[in-house]
């Protein structure tokens, strides 16, 4: 029997002969897939066909967040299971049915206590290597293996965690200028809940050292959609939105709050502001709705900022991840806070489940 | 016909000799109603049918709050205005009946721009006398005048608004020792929103010169309702609650956070530590519950506590007014903070309400 590859086509099977040398491996393809990645977490579900390189030949976007999932609530383990079988068969299914053999990383909250499978945390301080060489095994009803990725957890008075965020971390510095090897970064991943990551770099070694959770995305949205603050908001609704100005002249005024006299009174208190100057006139309701998102993130990064001087350290460096809107926000605040260069990394997740499963030893041929 | 007094009793009428001499004006009667006193606010609205010392007669809790009346969202202006005159014959119309020209005094958001009429603020700081001084007319459609009381605004960076809290400031300062008449009072009034305010005196003069609101009370149902915070805080709430002294032990460890050195990073940080300490087995469902409770009011007591020292204050007296659980959990965290005397004034509202008709001359015979 010749060899070669067969294609079923509307006239009948084409054979195309392959030719190549002995003792030689097979060029790849170049739309061979190397890895499967995927960011699995409490809302959505984003599944990265990954080429030689670690680039992205595909990328499914699904609603399919452990949260989301059917049974999610229900506390029936079997349907749970089901359900996860399910998100991932839809997911990358047809992916593996089409390579087989090709391996699968996952990161997030599929890991968590309502995941897949529970990945018991990694302590910080860690070198950040120790996440890659630390992924758990899970396999599915086809005994297809998949390698989850741990969390990290900083045991302090007030412990903190993060399932997901580690990834994009490591995915960031995979993306940073090695010539800076030497220079402490912070990284900020904005979102519903924010995480602030100090990396320490001494040579080839590079240190998780500390870690803060700030709430801001979440809080804005309690704030807007279940207090009196968002009844203000509502009245600026019908209005066109051309006015994108005074918006940003409503965000800037809130921001610089925290950095004010007024702002000691702390956050419970400066929020009823939001309220006041629409009472007054001052903000109209599209406005007050962008001042408390200026108010709220000004506060976190005031607060960062005593921190980091508390403990002697200014970064020099500032990473950015997350929505491309939300990095455009953080930027203007920080640079009124007078944080130095700040930069925003695109595409960190895939980069960071790349990195993680060629140091994890899952990437044969790169 | 014989001048007395007629009681029906189950043997017939019976009938007292009232004796007087003439040229002197009749006695009031025990029950005479000298004033009706509304506290009209956002939820309910409360009628105090008050004696001729300012006592209680009579009280009726109504839940005909200025936001709880049928038209309320409606912007039927008409409809709103129906709505204001059926809620006010409900709380006081038979009274008025009985007693023709009792004269009726209101606070609250009654006076607010959703409220029956809007009543200007007055400007703090500003002598309290002139609260009483400065009441607004309205007459319902039968031609009852209804005397409200203004809300206070203080115009600075971030401005502050109260609307019936002053109301129950003036009735704290009437049950205050007047031997402690030259020392200043911070007055809590903890609720949906806290107000603290500072009172100066000095001889006859008693100013109130500033005060604060924190939405302490609305963030806390905010954040356990709609975050994720709520979540890990329903496993608790099949136990059984036996377990007081857990839930005291968690209140107390979320008030000290503030304090600590975790607690700079201000309350968007820390209130997440409400979920890992749950991730982390330390607090159960309920636990979560009053840490972030007392995590909530602590972060209140210690920006409100630097604001003091700041200004060089330190109030030799404080005085609570509110519901007493609430008061209870102030006072507890007020004393952690080192605070010094803290006492718990009750029926403040009532003894404002007769202070604040007294001052307008609304009391003939008082």
């Amino acid at each position: 029997m010749a060899a070669g590859i067969k294609y079923a086509t509307s006239r009948g099977t084409l054979i195309l002969p392959v030719i190549f040398k002995t003792n030689q491996p097979m060029p790849p393809a170049p739309h061979q897939t190397h890895l499967i990645a995927l960011d699995w977490g409490t809302s959505s579900l984003r599944a990265y066909r990954l080429g030689a390189h670690g680039q992205t030949l595909e990328l499914r976007a699904l609603p399919c967040g452990i949260m989301q999932l059917p049974a999610a609530a229900s506390g029936d383990k079997a349907a749970l299971e089901a359900d996860f079988e399910a998100a991932f068969e839809q997911a990358c299914g047809d992916w593996l049915r089409a390579e087989p053999g090709t391996p699968v990383i996952a990161a997030g909250m599929v890991g968590s206590r309502q995941g897949w499978l529970e990945v018991p945390y990694l302590e910080v301080p860690i070198a950040v290597d120790r996440i890659g060489a630390s992924l758990s095994l899970l396999r599915n009803r086809h005994g297809q293996p998949i390698h989850l990725v741990p969390g990290l957890i900083e045991n302090a008075m007030l412990p903190n965690v993060m399932r997901g965020e580690e990834t994009q971390v490591v995915g960031v510095l995979n993306a940073l200028n090695q010539d800076t090897a030497e220079t402490d970064v912070l990284i900020g991943l904005p979102g519903t809940h924010s995480k602030w990551v100090q990396i320490r770099r001494a040579g080839k070694l590079c240190q998780l050292a500390h870690f803060d959770t700030f709430m801001t995305g979440e809080v804005f949205a309690a704030l807007s959609g279940h207090t009196i603050l968002g009844r203000g908001m509502q009245a600026g609704e019908g209005k066109d939105k051309d006015d994108a100005g005074a918006g940003q002249q409503a965000f800037e005024r809130g921001a610089l709050v925290a950095r004010s006299a007024a702002g000691q009174a702390g956050v419970l208190s400066t929020i009823f502001s939001t309220r006041t100057l629409g009472l007054t006139g001052v903000l109209d309701g599209a406005g007050q709705r962008e001042y408390l998102s200026g108010l709220l993130i000004g506060h976190e990064i005031a607060a960062l900022q005593a921190m980091l001087r508390e403990q002697g350290r200014q970064p020099s460096q500032v990473m950015l991840v997350g929505e491309a809107g939300l990095c455009a926000r953080y930027t203007q605040v920080l640079r009124a806070y007078d944080f130095g260069a700040v930069e925003v990394v695109a595409q960190a997740t895939e980069r960071g489940l790349w990195q993680l499963a060629l140091t994890a030893g899952l990437l044969k041929h790169a």
